[in-house]
């Protein structure tokens, strides 16, 4: 007996910028038919209210530190002006969507991460045992597509603000023990390039081994890195597959014609 | 066979805006055993975010004209802040909570109110059918507590903002077709009081002809009316009990010694 599939799709925040490329993005994922999730990441709405509220964004290695007013800003902006606004359009396009943050059913719990060089103030990491996927599963049973905004909970009352890619990633590993489980990052690019100035030299498909080759090369650089560590361990630690692509192009998932498809061997 | 029974409480702006008394609350929320449901307001942190950002709260006739910048502002504080605090402190309670707008699961499907003399902007009105009491049901059978912000939505991808009282009382009315639903209004009086100064004077058990008669001598007046008005509306189509008292007092609810309770004759 298989068990029946579900794909999980993490989007950016280029597109969620753009009210526009938002929309159409969205009615793409409403027509993906069976189980499945989105997760969202934060966009530029949160450092430019932050700004306006004279907060300084501060960011170190691309990750976000997060004081008591910035956790309170991102809170507002990624789980309830972009989740909400993203729930009502997917609504719109019969796509029965309940917008979660880590706190609600319980889903998503983290831990602050431990202060060393760096205090990231209310950052939370990801554990093994992070993601709830029993009351995930409850959600998708009852007929329901789960929409993560990228704040989690501590289980002691504290909201944490975490990366979407290490939650995508680890939505997936988590619901592989009960579906096929299918991981799409959508992005700005066409899948990973083999000559990043060319959207057209997209490689179809990609080893680990063509992966650490690639690298070596500096084929692939960047903030590409992390996103490919992060899909090759979901593929080891049980996910079926995971795809990066263009967000413009997620109708194409359907035909297997979309950006690169990380192949586990 | 009796259904089994649902207690759908509403806590206002005022123990919102202190963090103290709203974990105290909560906590004693999270005590409250069986199926149950939380709505609240939204608190002065909108307004205190809408004034930093150079918005100015318009209200005519204690009702918030919702443009759309002010739209964004309480979709932030109620949908998001607010209610992932809330979830967050609840989980720490072991109450299972799950945070809800109206387009999560399209729970709640209001109409967006037509302008006549005053345009509200983007006020949503509840309909006799506006409250998706089955996909509540999937949620409280999941063994969830929903949370309930008073942001719902159009059905076409619209959020619209709509009063906490009226949320609470056609949650309480839709949801008595399945359960004995009792509906908790707690702010920050004991109850409905006979001398409005003197909190010992609480009216223990109140008709809706002894209403009347209290309205009558101006016993009863100001923003007490159209919240006894929504609660005798609520008993009229369905709803087992209503309660009015206070928030710090929810902890006597169980042993029936809760506010003014109104009584169905």
């Amino acid at each position: 007996m298989s068990n029946s599939t579900l794909n999980i799709v993490k989007i950016g925040g280029n597109v969620i910028d753009d009210d526009i490329q938002l929309e159409t993005f969205l009615e793409k994922f409403a027509a993906i038919p069976g189980k499945k999730i989105l997760v969202h990441g934060g966009g530029k709405i949160a450092t430019r209210l932050a700004s306006k509220l004279g907060l300084e964004a501060q960011m170190v290695e691309g990750r976000r530190i997060t004081d008591k007013d910035m956790l309170d800003v991102v809170t507002m902006v990624y789980a309830g002006l972009t989740n909400k606004k993203i729930v009502a359009t997917l609504q719109k396009y019969l796509c029965d969507a309940i917008g979660l943050s880590g706190a609600d059913g319980n889903v998503i719990k983290a831990v602050k991460r431990p202060v060393k060089e760096i205090d990231y103030g209310y950052a939370g990491d990801i554990l093994a045992d992070s993601v709830n996927s029993l009351a995930i599963k409850k959600f998708l049973d009852a007929g329901f597509t789960p929409i993560f905004s990228a704040i989690t909970h501590n289980g002691s009352g504290q909201l944490l603000n975490t990366n979407a890619d290490t939650i995508a990633s680890a939505l997936a590993t988590a619901m592989a023990d009960h579906y096929e489980a299918s991981l799409i990052y959508c992005f700005e690019k066409n899948g990973v390039l083999l000559d990043v100035n060319d959207e057209n030299s997209v490689i179809e498909n990609i080893t680990a081994k063509d992966f650490t080759t690639y690298r070596e090369r500096g084929i692939i650089s960047d903030g590409m890195i992390p996103k490919l560590q992060n899909a090759f361990d979901a593929i080891h630690k049980g996910v079926k597959s995971v795809y990066v692509g263009n967000a413009s192009n997620l109708h194409l998932f359907q035909q297997q014609k979309f950006g690169t498809c990380l192949v586990n061997k």
